[in-house]
């Protein structure tokens, strides 16, 4: 940590900081620039010591060198995490796709669904059955009967699931049906919720909070992996800033710097990065360009029938030509899909 | 709701939606414009209607009439909501100060600084037991330890308190010993912990999310009056935008406009929403004549050696000019301190 | 536009608000929804009319309906625009690339980049004459000295050349000179700057500004367009939002999104949308694959020793591997690079 | 500066830097951590010297540590620049108030609003006659003839006035007539208009950008100072963040901050930093009493008759009031209004 000095400090103030660091153990080594004096602090660093320093006569600010994140970080762990469920791999240099409805409403929608992206070549399903909304007054989900619907519509196809869990009291029975955990963006620094899911060794979707940096969110991953679970995929979903054309800002940065900083598997979700299906397709094909393992799409049989989120929702077909295009692309980078039947599938 | 259609849409889109629209009840009165074709939507419309009706071919967008908050909205109760605890309120039009250190840390301390806020004038104590950390890997609070410091800092100073709680699991615990619940801005859309604390019917201190609008926010305060319980206090804390020389941005036109949108009480917290010790003063008396109905202080009796947040701390001098001159502004607009004694308290 | 009432209007303030929408030859259809009035208003409206209705009693808010931008967009100009520059095509289908130095600094550092560049296969040169710097105290370019380099190694390989114009005086002399005339993102809303460019009928580079709207850019676009100049370029590079582990923010979503409302090429710009030389590449494909119609990309032979934006520039060596992949992925989306010759150059 | 090396650079890395340093004339003390090597580099440093350090193998990426501004900087500067502009002191410790209609429409309206804010004991004048529109479509100002309207005014009241100048063009012109130069949000980074307002030596208003950081803020004004124009006055006039309720998000904490950092006087825009005239009194307020030098403020005869802002601007009665608060909340902390009556104006 380098401690920078006001220009205005005395020596007095020098002792001080030396006194503190000496009593904690660390060592200061005392640069005199031509505007600026520094200490640069060595040694095991508390995350508190910068708030303590920071209140110290004649202290101006402080800034961190090592990287908060020890778990999630490549230069701790330089190989790819590698997650297999059931059959398939995620973060194996092969492209994956979960797909799914925004919310499970009922059998004959979970299973049409299902079916229907099972025949476009999806390798998981989603699908919401506890519901996060921003009202209290919108539709949040069947609950328990929505994860059964879930688990039925694996046993008809064979592909596994993803779905929410927003409380620390469901994580033991959305654990028990479903194969995925997904964190959503709300609850992406609900702290005592990543190590609840921590502890059930369960794959773990994580997504980026709203307004969470990079280092946030690593941090929230490394929340779980703290926990003992080491199957964490990271989920970009785009921030929120000023632009509000598309319902959130895909960080597509994000998504090629994040595959550099951690060996975590990074899936990404155009569908609430845009908020509109229409760029669904070109945002999540740049997205695997990027670097991105695979991505979560929301496909529903018809979307303007939708209980919610039908705006940013992909009918069959167009997830279809989603799959078939991801192939291809992928295939000139080297990732095309994960086992894909490039053959049409049948209506 | 309004619905706009793109300026290639067919009279068979205008069919589709309007018999959409007789099967959900509802009413659509078609204007032409001079470029645009808009549907005005009459009813009783649930919000997912917007999503559905977006999928729709021929529509562009969507536009939302009523604020979508019933329960916090100053048009449904004009009235100010007063909160009485003990024997101070909250929303009266005189100003209250809630102080105390970020993290209870020990009994020495916690008493210190009890006693230290309490002769200086503040109405209530605020101290975390449970503390929600960016990273696993700092000091996370004393737990039901630090409630009970607190419930003795009380008994000693007669002041209530008001303290973070981060788990529905712990919600029980912190309200049997405390007077005030406080929602952290990571928790601010933790819609389940949100409805725990509204059915324990004590005083809730809601603060803003990082990246929560203010409809968000509203929102998230209508999760817990939906519950039955009233007493919610907004707590804007400052929200994260492209400016990093402070910690975060606070929103002082967001404490004036939500003293028109909502009845709810509103309390400034300056040490997060600035981050630095020197700017809590000047923001803190903007943020009361801007609006709020009271600030709530981390003030700690050694800020250099505070285990948390000591950056943006007052020490007790500090904080004894911020209550008088609190006082002595609040006086000049006819919101001066809740009985506050203006002879200067013994040292 | 719709003029939404507050719940508490009376029909005094209705009545006001058709005599004055009478005044202006506008019509007011009146909608009674089941909490709030709106009145429709029919009829060619001037920008002003909302802040003016704004202000009346019992006016709650205005909503526009048309889009703002007229000769930017696709509904008046559905097919694409395609500028042609020498022998090549921007908009075409096929994607460009625009390379060099941020600023130019020597002959010998422009001529050896401009062979560097063309032999990697770029379409046309790039370097700051004219830099507009943060700081007075950084460099600021050779002013015409750099223009004539410029045009040297235009003469020498044959590329045609972009570079920015900062200064209404200088439109003249930059013009002469160059080939397309780059706007900053300091200056996209430099309103008397965009005028004079269009005055010159020459290709335009308008870049998005760090904090401007979708509509905003396409709004800075009208202006050039309005003074009968339709050969605009704009250009994504990145947004500012809270997140600082990228220089900026770039905006992928805004690549998708603008391709489809306008008919104007799209460039991006991965170096400064990123600011590391690591993430040029992925992110640079990722836009291509998004919709871009090519990138403009910094390249400095040696960019440890570059007098500005050395860490966002790629080396000869890795901006020949960023053409190559671009054509490769570009093929698989039926986008390939203009006219690229895969052998790899001589070294 | 600190380069900060990666976990995996070599000796060679860390001989290549110190190579280059020394051919700068730099010294590089290095200093080994117990995770990361960092090398301090003390002398006197080009800003260009970050990047370029940042492309060199094994470099992770450096921190500056000296402010950049010199001539802003209280540091070099410590005492408050006051700037006396007939008998008007800005900066001496008693608040002022800039007012006046958003744009000059014609004679009456100009001099109606001249009179009206002159009797509610405003300082200067504001208005503009050349208006930046983000649409080229919208009103945009008498030009020249606004300017002799409002020296007109200023003849007729005896109040001095600011207006915008948004072309180098029009410098000469603007300042001709005019005692304040203002440069608005949008020119904000447009250095050849800061560095010919520099010229002037005339007082100049310059409004932060939509999107400047406070580094980015007081180099703008470096850009103005360095020219040897000592006379600039500060004007946070909001920025723009994820929150749409409000117009602008004002930032309350960069007036406290940048009254610390550094000595020229700052004016607050409540009417740009809202956008909604029932926020202009208590945001301007709150501005004040953060600590601002006096504030500029958007006064119509008839707001809903404005030709644009409308929505932001106060009538005579307001603003009235709004004088009476300031100098009552400025007494209470030893700030009043400059020379204030404090006898209702005949209306």
């Amino acid at each position: 940590m380098m401690v920078i000095m006001t220009s205005s400090h005395t020596e007095e103030d020098m002792n001080a900081i030396s006194s503190r660091l000496d009593e904690l153990g660390l060592k200061g080594h005392r640069i005199v620039g031509v505007e600026r004096t520094v200490i640069a602090v060595v040694g095991s660093i508390m995350p508190e010591l910068s708030d303590e320093l920071e209140t110290m006569n004649g202290v101006e600010t402080t800034v961190p060198i090592s990287a908060p994140h020890k778990l999630a970080s490549r230069q701790t762990h330089p190989a790819a995490t590698v997650i297999r469920i059931g059959d398939v791999e995620i973060g194996s240099g092969k492209t994956v796709v979960i797909a799914g409805p925004c919310a499970v409403e009922n059998e004959e929608q979970m299973m049409e669904t299902a079916q229907g992206v099972k025949a476009a070549g999806a390798h998981f399903l989603r699908g919401g059955a506890f519901k996060p909304r921003t009202s209290p007054y919108s539709f949040r989900g069947l609950g328990e009967d929505g994860l059964k619907l879930l688990a039925e519509a694996r046993d008809e196809t064979g592909l596994a699931f993803a779905t929410e869990v927003m409380s620390e009291r469901e994580v033991e029975v959305v654990a028990r049906y479903s194969d995925i955990l997904q964190i959503g963006t709300r609850n992406a620094q609900n702290f005592i919720l990543l190590e609840e899911v921590g502890r059930t060794g369960k794959p773990v979707l994580l997504k980026r909070g709203l307004a969470s940096t990079i280092d946030d969110w690593l941090l929230a991953a490394e929340y779980i992996l703290n926990m003992g679970n080491p199957n964490v995929m990271l989920c970009e979903r785009g921030i929120r800033t000023f632009e509000t054309a598309t319902r959130n800002t895909m960080d597509i940065n994000a998504i090629a710097l994040v595959k550099q900083m951690s060996h975590l598997p990074l899936i990404a979700d155009p569908s609430h990065g845009t908020g509109k299906w229409s760029l669904v397709t070109p945002v999540g094909l740049a997205s695997i360009v990027a670097g991105a393992d695979g991505m979560i799409v929301e496909v529903h049989p018809s979307p303007d029938h939708a209980l919610s989120d039908g705006a940013q929702s992909l009918n069959f077909k167009r997830f279809r030509q989603l799959m078939e295009q991801t192939d291809q692309i992928g295939a000139a980078i080297g990732r095309p899909l994960w086992s894909f039947d490039k053959q049409p599938a049948p209506a």
